[in-house]
């Protein structure tokens, strides 16, 4: 597996500052605390990180920074959609002179195309890309790339793995089965972390996470304890992460419920390019202060001066006992 | 409805030369035949116009010739959706310089943003631009544009319309009954060809219709049949735009089936930025033999030297005596 | 067009006891006011009669009380699905023996086939069936019945028609085009009564909907105004409709919206078999009167003691002058 | 977890003879061999078993044989809805009287109702069943249950489970962790086997599936190596059970793939009462000469004489090694 793209990528948001302009020195110092944090790599220009609302010259800008900034500690995987299939390329060539390990291409977005044209478009891609690609499979936002497109596109050499964000375990298996007999080499990142510890087990790669922008040290953390086969305490953390990536997922339009946890861990990202009513303004406020109450669970974040509810008191102890009671006493009784 | 945007508006595509570049010269010649056979506008950058397959300065630059050559003729509504709030507003700006009627903005897309979000992004919009601006909303594409929604957003007097493209015609009937008595300058336009005439029946004011960029003669007559009560003719040859239609958009990735067309009406598109299989380029070629009978039958192009499939005889009349006989016999007997 | 199904249908709701048995009373005092009140005929064991929440033998004790009661005064049209192909013909021969015209089978629910099993269903019956049978199309509650199906079944000669409840008026006319020509016996019944109008504008022979179970008086006229050609007068209806319909179908899950109605209009329906929760029972009363303030507008019931909203003073002048004024001016100049 | 309802549970199919009715001696004989195979319940009247293609008294007539003929050696968890909330009811009582352990409420179908209505229904139920009550969601055939309500069921003392179709284990999750720290006794089933292992992995107490039908050998043993934290063979088996799944299940309108392999292990099931069209019945052997290799592989039936394609020549040994290799590894070595 030395040679897959393997580990958790964040697909991290990007600091604006007061003039909405790209916050350079912001960007780099949260670069820094993400790579200090343990996360394996770097995703710029994915979804959580705006891609479609900066300008081309923009994603250019925010590529060379983090490569600049991550200097070789960590890889970097760069969306690098463009409006066609010449943009794309050029970004591909630039993301290479900045020092980017692959891309990430996305499906083409707002048409829904059938296979045919998505084998087409990434194809074309692939053949004049001077760097490794990898295939983003979001089918709740682009066009859907089904199994046999891409065992297709696994043909290529210049495709080396695929992130999917449908969280369909059984999907992951189904392409898992289909390639990697063939391509050893291929990766397979999941982008839906609410499940990324069962994800791992069955034999994915990693995962391309927007929770790892925001709890670095826990996505690591469930990562090292599956591949460490410590299942009954990697399920339970995934537990709590499912919790936390819920709120921020289905409180707000994402990805501002991530923004506004990000904030809590004390950077300054300035306002969305997304307009917010004031309704959503309101919510947000109160968004925050429960995020910041499941952070500070953690031990993340200070907890709030008005303190927050309290949990159900054996609900930690109840679910150490009771939700993976079973299976893993089996497994403690045998290591 | 003097001061109401209405009428057939064209959803133009834009020819492209060998390298892949705007064919400028082509476009105008494009623009020129669209006015002389009687569309009553055009709308650059719009779906059909595969806005996002090109960059920022391309859209401009479309919407420039576009005007130019219209030279106020009909007038332009332009398709103006940016990257964010900022970029739209600026185009906005731009095109008011190049004299556009109007601008159209897409919603959201990729990300599927819920109602909020929506008004808070048009808002923001409609705030600041300096051309009047109509909405599109094109839910199979980008976020839905909800009635409430649209009802908060045709209190702001910058917003002069909406277009749908969903083709429901109970909600084009819940859109007028909740906006008109308050806003009668407010224009309804339908992006569903499909169901012209019966749209302009119920009170929309018109449509932006991307056959209307293949057979304008015959959108335009769709049009002119029904504002003159002459329904039965109307609804005649409304079926048969539906079996046009429908080939184009049902036998190809939309909008190639368009492309496709078009070229049989004498014009040099080039290559679509969206690439082909081999599979698709041969399925494009029956499309055009499809195509071309098609467009024979209605006097606009040559039937091809191998000949056409036999109609069932009696086709035609059958339709006439049966389909919309009983009603509009009626009518006949009146006038 | 004589020999054909046509005109409005009601698909009717069953009144219940106080033991929540069938109220065979109450029934026939409900079939004599609906045929007083001009609908053409009547649709027992429709999705509004909620067959689904009776047992086979209650759905044949519905069948053969509306036919006597009918008596011949108007045709019977008897929804006959029952749990499999052989339950289904014993249906149609029993309801044969009460003098029904003909049959609506639904497509195949709970298990959503595909088009070979639909196919394969639909033919399996028509070939035993003593009765004509019509297709009866509601994909949002069972297995789609797509254009090539429908083709294919409308050769077999026991299949005499189509109900479509889809409200897709294209898809209404893809039908028309395809099956008509060859079969100008088969009969077109749309479900989707927010657009009855356009439907019958396009050539459909007439619909089953529940709205007239509610106001038969008001369907019965947009299908007569229709016919007649006085279009104007048949559109400013269709929206009055469509707001009434919207708040029986919209605030309640189906079909308790239109009980509720229909008790308004002095039947005594019992409660239905599908238990109300208390926020429910209280929706539904502030439900009755909203729609007691709809129907008292027509003349039907009268308004409640405490008054009803002022609607927007000049609405209808408003509705008369601008919604359809172009289009229907013309034609009253015309005759 | 003794007293939560857990293991695997078959929704068996029902063997009809030659004349169409329910073929006793051979569900007779279908239940020994289940048993005998090691599943640890059974499931009349479930999806699989066509519990809608029956009468009501037929689906009497299958949960008596099956309670008789199990005798007490399994529990039998039996499906149980029918029309209507007293005639469920009824059910429940009639399965009480045969001794079923507790019965399954598929929720309501046809009609898609909201949160509201499925919450009254199944607490209608729930008040008055003698027997335990689980839920049974399907979202893609039945109104779906949502988390909300299924919290409010679970307040219910007489509802002591719930089964999960949908195979989204973040959704599981959820419910595991809203309800288990209140009702340690509340038993969580899946029934979608693509993902059993996964499922068992995160607290799930088993499933309801239709392949333990087919090979309940299969289907117990990846239940026992979970238990037994042998999770590199049950993860390697899960692949394997997920390659025949899907045969099963799209390669035919589900349950006719089932039916087609579980006549391979001998049992005569005669023709199902969805008639097959021509071409269906040519797919049927030729999804059975696939299913036939499939099962061979496992050694549970013989092969075809025409012999079966031969599979990639290591493809085990490469899935052995690479799939699950390091989180494996690591679990060898501490064990």
């Amino acid at each position: 597996m030395a040679d897959r793209i393997h580990g958790i990528f964040t697909p991290h948001l990007v600091p604006l500052d007061g003039a909405g302009r790209i916050h350079e020195t912001e960007l780099r110092r949260y670069v820094d605390w993400l790579i200090d944090r343990g996360v394996h790599g770097l995703y710029p220009n994915g979804s959580t990180g705006e891609f479609i609302r900066f300008a081309p010259e923009e994603r250019r800008q925010i590529v060379r920074i983090v490569c600049e900034q991550a200097s070789g500690r960590v890889p970097v995987l760069a969306g690098a959609a463009e409006a066609n299939v010449r943009e794309t390329v050029a970004a591909c060539e630039a993301y290479r002179g900045f020092g980017a390990r692959a891309v990430a291409i996305v499906s083409p977005f707002y048409y829904r195309l059938g296979p045919e044209s998505v084998y087409a478009y990434f194809r074309e891609i692939a053949l004049h890309s001077p760097l490794d690609v990898t295939l983003y499979n979001i089918p709740m936002f682009a066009s859907p790339i089904d199994l046999p497109t891409i065992r297709r596109l696994a043909e290529l050499e210049r495709v080396v793995g695929i992130k999917d964000s449908s969280g369909d375990l059984a999907f992951m298996m189904r392409m898992i089965a289909a390639i990697r007999p063939y391509r050893p080499d291929f990766s397979f990142l999941t982008g839906w972390e609410a499940v990324l510890v069962p994800m791992l087990l069955i034999g994915a790669d990693g995962g391309t996470h927007a929770t790892s922008g925001v709890v670095p040290e826990l996505t690591r953390k469930l990562f090292d304890l599956t591949k460490a086969g410590q299942l009954e305490e990697a399920i339970r953390l995934q537990y709590r992460l499912l919790e936390l990536f819920d709120a921020m997922l289905y409180s707000a339009d994402f990805p501002e419920g991530f923004r506004a946890a990000v904030e809590l861990r004390g950077f300054d990202l300035g306002h969305s390019r997304q307009p917010l009513s004031p309704i959503q303004v309101a919510n947000r406020e109160e968004l925050q202060r429960l995020l910041r109450c499941l952070l500070a669970d953690f031990g993340y974040v200070e907890p709030p001066p008005e303190g927050c509810p309290t949990r159900p008191p054996d609900l930690e102890q109840v679910r150490l006992n009771q939700i993976v009671g079973d299976v893993l006493e089996e497994l403690r009784h045998r290591s």
